[in-house]
């Protein structure tokens, strides 16, 4: 290194690194990795895809191996709006964006919007990959906590240059928005104007409910017609197929789609034109959606082994919600002086990888919590790891007593 | 739309619409568009990436399905450092960072480096793509130009986070920058600190004569060992082989590249690792190598083809080099006030798309020249599109006589 090297920019002095020690924690032989979020890969639909991946470049090869439009392939756009088309909710290829994986429409979005010091209104906790995604606009947070009984849906929005929020199964909690405070978050985005982001990865991982309503949906009852409204739908097909492919999608009006292009154009031209006309075959043909019962299946199963083992070891130091859904247990210590960024350091020694609740407050201040995921791993390296990891706690209870 | 929604991020009022515009031409069926930088879709390898992209989700379903480390898939990055090692120049994976394309090198490069109001000091006219990328990050540019008989390299660096320069045949002007001139920029990026960005899309494309040393290689000759100085490398497979994968790297010294996956860690996570492997397994079987040929052969005599219509239609009014390699020709209006913006639209009515000079000076106002493209049309219509401009250009001189 030249040691006159000009400096890196100034948002990269306050990021973490917990995602990548997630991702290298996914690498180490003897590590339990119940921290990231990850799904099963047994569950890859391999040969199909394979077969298709083949197809599509032999029958439209100019189109498979050429630069996509921005926007996306008109085939795959279209499949998507008549896939996100109900009663009520009137979508065509104007309303979609294709992106690479919901992480970029995140990063779309931050760039949009956000003038350093922007104020961005956040479900709180909230996603890190999000906060991740819009340091480098250097935004302002305000925390809202749609759960609170004295949640207050207009006050949460006003001023916003947009509202983060994660309805389904919330990354890093678990917990489902109730559909009254879906009506309010709703309302009050068509009432200030502020932009009601609607991060969406989980939506299809519903185990013992019927899904409650998606705010897009709730918005479009608002204003019939072509779609018009001030919610940003971001959907991927990491967490409902496959990640290997990046491809997610952004549902919004004709207006913000527009904008997005503009930014896309200059962040990454566009999307593999490979992977979209594998997605848009796998819908034309029913593939995707034959994937979900067998992995709402597995998932559900491996939910309850994961709660099973936690109430065994775990349940005199933490305490959690069964959440109905997603990929997600959110555990939160009964000491409130119990430190889970300790506890993470604990638990890499002890053999397992846990998500600690600081990487996911906006204010970096939370302590007290854990994030533990269920899809990746069977019942018996679960409970391992659940041991390991009330190992991890007692330890660093102990080495607090005596230290 | 609600009336009420807050205002876009204020760099997007300083966009222009050129890159859309060339996209949109290339689609419409009577247009000729000799304004884009797309390759002949002819050479793609159809069976063969077929065959491939089947294979390597058989051989290897996680690695394929599954989300890719962010830096990249460990077999890509080691075989792109096996390729771009030579004498002198020894690069380990620690060195190479997958990205979706050259296009989101730029967008990272610019996360990672610039706050509002840095130095960007770029070869003009520079690449509209990479000021696009960079707007968001609302740099300050300086102007340098490598042809000019004065050229100070070390003044021209001297201040700026980074300096951008495209050595072989520039996008927009085709030129290559000389070997000496080369040297002159590495040595004074090795003695300032300042990063120099060499975007290389255009590196394989020599019709005429040898390649010249690339700065990368140039500037491993200053320090022995592992490659830690500081020439940031951007190459892409889109000019190489095909853009329908969105597959690129970057080249750079280790904390460079650590930096860089940390910006991508919040950009998109990681590329399509279908397409790494795809690429990993093309390189293996010698298929890359193998395209060159050809392409090289095509390419070589479109523009023989262009430079000749050029001569018999356009040599009135315009002026030009001819290009030894690349895809483009820069054609200079004679007449310093002919206004290629307004030829624009003029040609586009008669039925031709091309891209002119406004769109790659970094303050806008250079409005006296065109880029041509040759690659992407066969040379009857190359021969037809030429006649069209130049019947746009006396349509516009007889309007202003007129007007």
């Amino acid at each position: 290194m030249n040691t006159k090297s000009p400096a890196f920019a100034s948002w990269l002095g306050t990021t973490n690194d917990v995602t990548r020690t997630f991702l290298a924690a996914s690498q180490m032989p003897d590590v339990i990795n119940i921290a990231g979020g990850l799904p099963e890969a047994s569950l890859y639909p391999v040969d199909e895809l394979a077969t298709i991946a083949a197809q599509v470049i032999r029958d439209n090869p100019a189109e498979a191996l050429d630069y996509s439009p921005i926007e996306g392939l008109a085939v795959l756009r279209d499949a998507l709006a008549a896939r996100f088309s109900q009663s009520g909710l009137d979508l065509t290829r104007e309303n979609v964006l294709i992106v690479s994986g919901g992480m970029q429409g995140l990063d779309l979005m931050g760039k949009a919007m956000l003038d350093p010091g922007d104020l961005v209104a956040a479900q709180a906790p909230a996603y890190l990959g999000a906060l991740d995604a819009w340091k480098p606009r250097s935004p302002a947070y305000r925390c809202y906590f749609p759960d609170r009984s004295d949640f207050d849906a207009y006050s949460a929005l006003t001023g916003a240059k947009f509202a983060y929020s994660v309805p389904n199964f919330s990354n890093p909690t678990g917990k489902l928005i109730s559909t009254r405070v879906r009506q309010a978050l709703v309302e009050s985005a068509h009432d200030t104007g502020t932009w009601l982001l609607e991060d969406n990865p989980y939506g299809k991982l519903y185990y013992d409910a019927d899904p409650l309503p998606d705010l897009l949906q709730l918005s479009a009852e608002f204003a019939p017609g072509p779609y018009a409204g001030p919610i940003v739908y971001l959907g991927t097909l990491s967490k409902e197929a496959v990640p290997g492919l990046r491809i997610g999608w952004v549902i919004a009006n004709a207006e913000m789609i527009r904008t997005l292009t503009t930014v896309k154009q200059g962040t990454d031209m566009s999307c593999s034109s490979v992977s979209q006309l594998i997605l848009a075959k796998a819908i034309e043909t029913g593939l995707l959606e034959r994937l979900q019962r067998p992995m709402i299946a597995l998932y559900k199963q491996r939910r309850d082994a994961l709660c099973q083992s936690m109430q065994e070891h775990l349940a005199g130091h933490f305490e959690w919600e069964i959440p109905v859904g997603g990929m997600f247990v959110w555990a939160v210590a009964k000491d409130s002086s119990l430190n889970t960024d300790h506890l993470l350091t604990e638990a890499l020694q002890h053999g397992v990888c846990v998500s600690p609740s600081s990487a996911f407050d906006p204010l970096g201040e939370d302590k007290q919590a854990l994030r533990i995921n269920f899809t990746l791993n069977a019942p018996d390296k679960l409970e391992e790891g659940i041991k390991r990891l009330a190992k991890a706690t007692e330890s660093l209870l102990q080495m607090r007593k005596t230290g």
